[in-house]
């Protein structure tokens, strides 16, 4: 296919304060952006869907794909935007039949369970994803320079899991089964997926992404070492192939790891710019263990987000408090992007989530006063 | 009520690796059992399941619970055995109603959600559980003291989850709603609960538990900070409330949170004897972080149990190893006690447990030579 075109001039960036900080540079404010932030919990995003009649509905319309990204950034003060698409578009495209029923996770028809599927398996065609990279410039050129786009994949392991599967899973017992009995296959899946979203990746930066994440939602479901050889290695063959560059700009790349909190040295190492942190781990201790060469992102508890407007204010204090003294702003410390632990509830009170960022943008400003 | 009486003349052990093990004393072998070893992966627990018509059937009936307690070590050479019952009892006993549904989870009738439910909690009257004290004595009796026999129960957290959930859950939402917003009303279930646990596992103890546990199973939910506050906390709780002794023999206590790896060095602290891991945490680190006075009990992956045996012999030495140089049993260094990361799943073969046991009994053997 050809590289989706777009207009090289879009509008120049007014807040950069996201991807400044990836970079680890300084910023009057700490940066917040809230993942699943275009989602059910927003009534407006509930009429769209509803106009859409499904998720895949939604999800490959470029205009509607626009709108609910740009509607949590008419409500709050974020800093950043992030496509709205899913984890699975990548399995999808290689054939293998993304759905979602009302009210359940995704499913596949197609599982990948033998070595006969697993032969099949290719880097998918990316015209079949072009709905995705047509969404993305869509998305950039509404959002007029407002905040930069952020696009994103799951990672290999995380669409291993649920290719493996065919759904989601509690124990993820069908790709654990083939981990530890025919790792070869498992491998040879992982390495289709880390090749084929690296591409995905490069093409929606090209279609104007202005920074990149890798969502490896089920890494902290593996095992010691397994985690190593089976999502880490796979994560970091993505990041190896990733433009750092697009037209000049650096395009920072973020990994975040559900659940990675017992590998942080280990993740500390990857070619990325930025670390997402979940609730459980302690950000002055991630601080420490990862070291000054990446920024981190995170990491409060969606759950918080259910307590009244003056708890919510110190549970952001401490997360603040938690990440310690912003940074000197030289490049060469840590920063700090304000985001969940994880993606928003659908049953969020949305007042809720303008008390958050108008806390974060307040409390840090006062923290570098 | 009277504690409950039982022959003090039970048998004296003849496999004490587990206990020995548990103290950080010398043993020829690293001993093994398995959560939930008796459970529904054994056609004659379904068996017996079956005769007793519903889970707590089956839990409050003496013979029965006596009967599948002992199943697992007719098969293999296990070096403990596990009360059969559940970890929500104590609420059950609280009068919230406690029921398993066919293939769900354990509900309670009466949730605990507001100011007026939490004013009614208290501490159980014990002859309300005299059904796990009749169960403990009459295993204890069984045992004839082939292997020690281990009590347990819920950790305060998580009997808390479950008490304010009033079922499973994925989220925590309305606990951690509870948590956020009204963390008085928690702290005062915690307190019920955590004097609760201490006095139920006390009767255990003169009932003739041998060794307790504390399962802290959803610990790994909160966030950094909370969990110290809300499971932590309360699990130090009842540890200081535990008997130490009884009739001369030490008791060792085990805790175990599902997800705990992030606050190992905190938990190294806990006036326990034994930590319990799950998969997802390096065991030389651990030892590192935890000290020298615990010893660490775990934490194969259950799904490794779906390999065939050359690949569960190869994770079996994975996890020898990685614990690394057996101890030197004078006491004074942590010693390993080989378990799961978390309970057996229902699906596993029955003869890999075998080729488990088997493999982690002569390898630690060789490890010793």
């Amino acid at each position: 296919m050809n590289t989706p075109t777009h207009d090289s001039a879009f509008a120049p960036l007014q807040n950069d304060s996201f991807i400044r900080a990836c970079l680890r540079q300084a910023t009057d404010h700490t940066p917040v952006w809230l993942m699943r932030q275009a989602g059910r919990y927003l009534p407006e995003y509930r009429a769209t869907r509803s106009k859409a009649g499904s998720f895949m509905g939604l999800a490959t319309n470029t205009d509607f794909a626009t709108e609910v990204t740009l509607q949590p950034l008419e409500r709050y003060r974020l800093d950043a935007a992030i496509l709205f698409s899913d984890i699975l578009t990548v399995p999808d495209a290689m054939g293998l039949g993304l759905s979602f029923a009302l009210g359940e996770g995704p499913k596949f028809a197609r599982a990948v369970r033998d070595e006969a599927a697993v032969a099949k398996l290719a880097i998918p065609d990316m015209a079949k994803l072009r709905y995705v990279f047509d969404a993305v410039t869509s998305i950039r050129k509404a959002l007029g320079g407002r905040v930069p786009l952020i696009g994103f994949s799951g990672s290999p392991w995380t669409l291993a899991c649920y290719m493996v599967e065919g759904a989601g899973s509690d124990d993820y017992r069908l790709v654990k089964t083939m981990l530890y009995s025919r790792p070869d296959l498992l491998h040879r899946i992982l390495q289709v997926n880390a090749d084929a979203v690296a591409l995905y990746l490069n093409t929606q930066i090209e279609a104007g992404a202005q920074a990149v994440m890798v969502f490896d939602s089920w890494g902290g479901v593996l095992a010691d070492e397994a985690f190593q050889e089976f999502s880490l290695a796979y994560t970091a063959r993505v990041l190896g192939q990733l433009k750092k560059e697009h037209q000049g700009a650096r395009i920072p790349s973020i990994v975040f790891t559900k659940g990675g909190g017992p590998w942080l040295q280990e993740m500390g190492e990857l070619d990325c710019d930025v670390l997402g942190l979940d609730w459980t781990v302690n950000l002055a201790r991630a601080r420490a263990l990862v070291g000054q060469h990446k920024a981190l992102q995170g990491n409060l508890d969606p759950n918080a987000l259910f307590a009244p407007p003056p708890a919510i204010q110190t549970q952001v204090s401490k997360v603040l408090k938690g990440f310690g003294t912003p940074h000197r702003g030289d490049g060469t410390g840590p920063t700090h992007i304000f985001n969940l632990g994880h993606g928003i509830s659908q049953y969020t009170p949305p007042e809720n989530v303008a008390c958050l960022v108008e806390a974060v943008h307040e409390l840090s400003r006062k923290m570098r006063a």
